[in-house]
């Protein structure tokens, strides 16, 4: 049915992903674009609501994992960034001489690489005598201090996160949550006696991810990425995939294993059991806002956002229907939404003096699962109606309305899980030869085994980006698709935000 | 009795305060203040989430009056701030013409004041077209978006808040909390129909104040500032003063009714009921980090921090003694925690290996307010040894554990509000002439009602400042301590922070 209030409002069809990104974060309050600088948005109440439930369950996650959150500051001295300089360069070149990291001496002369960073020159009407950035990732300052705080291996593993804001000069096209200049950002840093407790690490990190997605509900592919996407510094990367509803993949999040290298550029040492000194082994975890990104571009349709119940600003809405006629209406929606509240849902009462459909409208827009109706034949039948967001609508008897509402919250869970896996397992398709065609809208599994010359001419053929080796490899060898020799490394390729 | 381990911890005595504050902050683990840039501290976990439940009181109170989280870009463009310097200049023409700002045209030519602010005038290796500053505080980015989101009365009131960093450029000596670089800060910022509408906001806000600091057991002065320490923009100004335990007031937190002078220089309008637009009323409510600092320097004594249990990171640390004689003391110590946990209260187990006397100095230099012990004679009596950090002990049973434990924490509190009371009585001295020796450790009440001229010669004398007419006056007339005029207001002199 054509709904003129809804083409009002100018959502455009999501089929059109491109135009209907950028207007439904704004239509729907998520965000204000309208600040006067390029890719520094204005959260609204109800996107930084979003956003504050998805940190949440980031806190939980660090909280059952036994990280401890800090705060470091925002600017970092400029001569602070010479350590991590050199040890980017120095792992480069080791890169390209094809030597082991271990095998060069740090050269003090090797200029660093340029960082697209914000710069503080001056403050007042003085120049500042060391100057500092706004940091694009916490690296620097932490490892810094690290050395002060770890002297024996008591004080390992050391496991430390923050969520803060965090800054990027991007010269591409922004885009909100997705590409943007402040960001709000997770990271985790940790240090511990090895090379396998590090290991362990990225094992419980992953684990972590793929919890906060199925959360989520978002499908996602996991990479070690290949070396020339490896960030610098890394022994390896892991890249977390979302695959976004044109086919292509957003980087949400990534994991990185730093074997000792960091700590021999920061000196992080810790004195062994026999007194001996050992460099530490070091990993990061970050995430970022790009998971609302996700969030919003996924489960969207064509009337708006559709939240996952867990991150929901507002889980259940309830509409007071004809309260004029039978006192006993908002009597009842005050104290269902009491019960409701108690029990820990969040909850909205809509009570403004609107007609219904228009109310339908907005809470569709906004993306919230579950809508209850109260009316007179309600009250008196001794239920609510609710409706899904993800469709379907029932009478829910009143008495038991905590436990109805779950079950109700968990069909749309279900549903979400569902269609996330359609995406996923209807998205990727094995590429066997590089004569097959192309396709847009999806993502291509091969068997690649090849040197870097031959992953370059998988890319060029397929026009594609190699996202990096499946962390689940095949169970059986398979030919790689370039040299045919039998491999059971299975790896991704697509198109990256 | 002399305590060989707290010596070698180095909390010099609380008595010499200005050595005391900055090395218990250190010592009870709140902040590292060996990050490279001055006035710039590392908050260690501990100092973090003693912080964040700080902060959580704050969103607590801020749902309850119905005021909506935002987030605001850190960075502001300078071209914004243009208005604000008209404004503010134009305000500071008036008061030295001693007329209404509204009779006074603004000048586009008026130059504007000099901030303490940071400027990022270069991004990578580019010049930004337009420099832009860190936010020393959001008026000037917040109000350049309100036009956008306030079109008709139905807007209003618009309430919103955030919680985020924010920077000065100090030239005065850093100290932790209290003087900072990067400040941890709360701002909420409000627009209404009329000044009536924004002075009951204002009233709103003294009574969050008021139950925030009841929370935090903090002694506290409303003074409505003299017009030379008025907000810049701000018709007046109401600081809420600490009295820190050496007599000096800390500023925690102002509020500021700016009336329509703020909209006048963004052009912030509503229609009315009658579609005729009107410029809105507004007013900002400040807190910052330096409630931690308060918390820390009031409570605080020559053995480490005292945490009010409202704020206490951990509020209850519980100890098994002695568990090697009876596997009943560590199975106790789990469900007793688990009990507790379960009831809402933050619970920390010491199980390390250590001599029990390091142990409790470990918390009470942490300010733990209640410490449990739980030893095979306590399993078999039933009982927990409960040592509040005020000082007492007591067996409490454990089959009531929840109450007894609740009861416990209550008479922590009674306890730091009696000493509050009695800090905040102590403290103040009525002032009844200039002849007076005017005593270190004190603040002083005066009735006066003078002119600018008299006020100059009242701090002069007494080489104390004004912080200007307490919001509770005199129920009967005094006669003002200069010109012996029979006034209500009531005032207080202090050494200020």
């Amino acid at each position: 049915m054509a709904n003129p209030d809804k083409a009002k409002r100018g959502i455009p069809p999501k089929e059109d992903f491109n135009a209907w990104y950028p207007a439904i974060v704004e239509i729907a309050d998520l965000v204000d674009k309208r600040y006067p600088i390029k890719g520094m948005d204005v959260w609204r109440p109800y996107g930084w609501k979003a956003m504050r439930c998805i940190d949440n369950l980031t806190h939980q996650e660090m909280e059952r994992t036994d990280h401890e959150e800090v705060r470091f500051p925002l600017l970092i001295p400029e001569d602070l960034l010479e350590k991590e300089n050199r040890l980017v360069t120095l792992l480069k070149r080791a890169r390209e001489e094809g030597v082991d990291p271990s095998e060069l001496r740090m050269d003090e002369d090797e200029a660093g690489f340029k960082k697209e960073v914000y710069w503080v020159r001056n403050a007042g009407e003085n120049d500042l005598d060391v100057p500092m950035f706004l940091r694009p990732t916490s690296e620097t300052a932490m490892y810094t201090m690290f050395p002060l705080w770890v002297r024996t291996h008591a004080d390992l593993p050391l496991k430390t996160y923050q969520i803060v804001n965090t800054f990027r000069y991007e010269t591409k096209q922004t885009r909100s949550f997705i590409r943007v200049r402040e960001i709000h950002f997770f990271e985790a840093h940790t240090a511990h006696v090895d090379e396998e407790c590090a290991t362990r690490q990225i094992e419980e990190d992953l684990e972590i991810v793929s919890r906060l997605m199925a959360m989520m509900k978002l499908p996602f592919i996991m990479s070690k990425r290949p070396v020339w996407d490896t960030f610098p510094g890394a022994w390896y990367t892991i890249g977390i995939d979302v695959i976004m509803p044109n086919g292509r993949t957003l980087q949400v999040a990534s994991v990185h294993h730093y074997r000792d290298q960091w700590a021999q550029a920061f000196d992080l040492k810790y004195a062994d059991e026999n007194g001996k000194h050992q460099y530490c082994h070091q990993t990061t975890y970050g995430m970022s806002e790009r998971l609302l990104g996700a969030v919003v571009g996924l489960h969207g349709d064509d009337n708006g956002l559709i939240f996952p119940p867990l991150i929901a600003p507002i889980q259940v809405v309830i509409m007071p229907v004809a309260a004029h006629k039978n006192p006993l209406v908002n009597e009842t929606v005050e104290s269902v939404s009491q019960i409701l509240r108690e029990s820990g849902f969040r909850i909205k009462i809509d009570n403004r003096d609107l007609r219904p459909g228009q109310k339908y409208w907005d809470w569709e827009i906004k993306g919230v699962p579950l809508r209850l109706e109260i009316g007179p034949r309600d009250v008196e039948n001794g239920n609510a109606f609710a409706a899904r967001r993800t469709g379907g609508k029932e009478p829910i008897p009143l008495d038991d309305i905590t436990n109805q509402v779950r079950i109700q919250l968990d069909i749309v869970e279900n549903e979400l899980s569902n269609r996330s896996s359609e995406h996923l397992d209807g998205c990727v398709i094995r590429l066997m030869n590089l004569d097959t065609d192309i396709q847009e809208g999806h993502i291509y599994e091969v068997a690649f085994d090849g040197t870097d010359a031959d992953a370059e001419v998988l890319e060029k053929t397929t026009g594609l980006v190699i996202l990096g080796d499946s962390i689940t490899p095949y169970d059986n060898e398979q030919p790689c698709i370039i040299s045919g020799k039998m491999t059971t490394r299975l790896q991704h390729l697509a198109r990256m935000y």
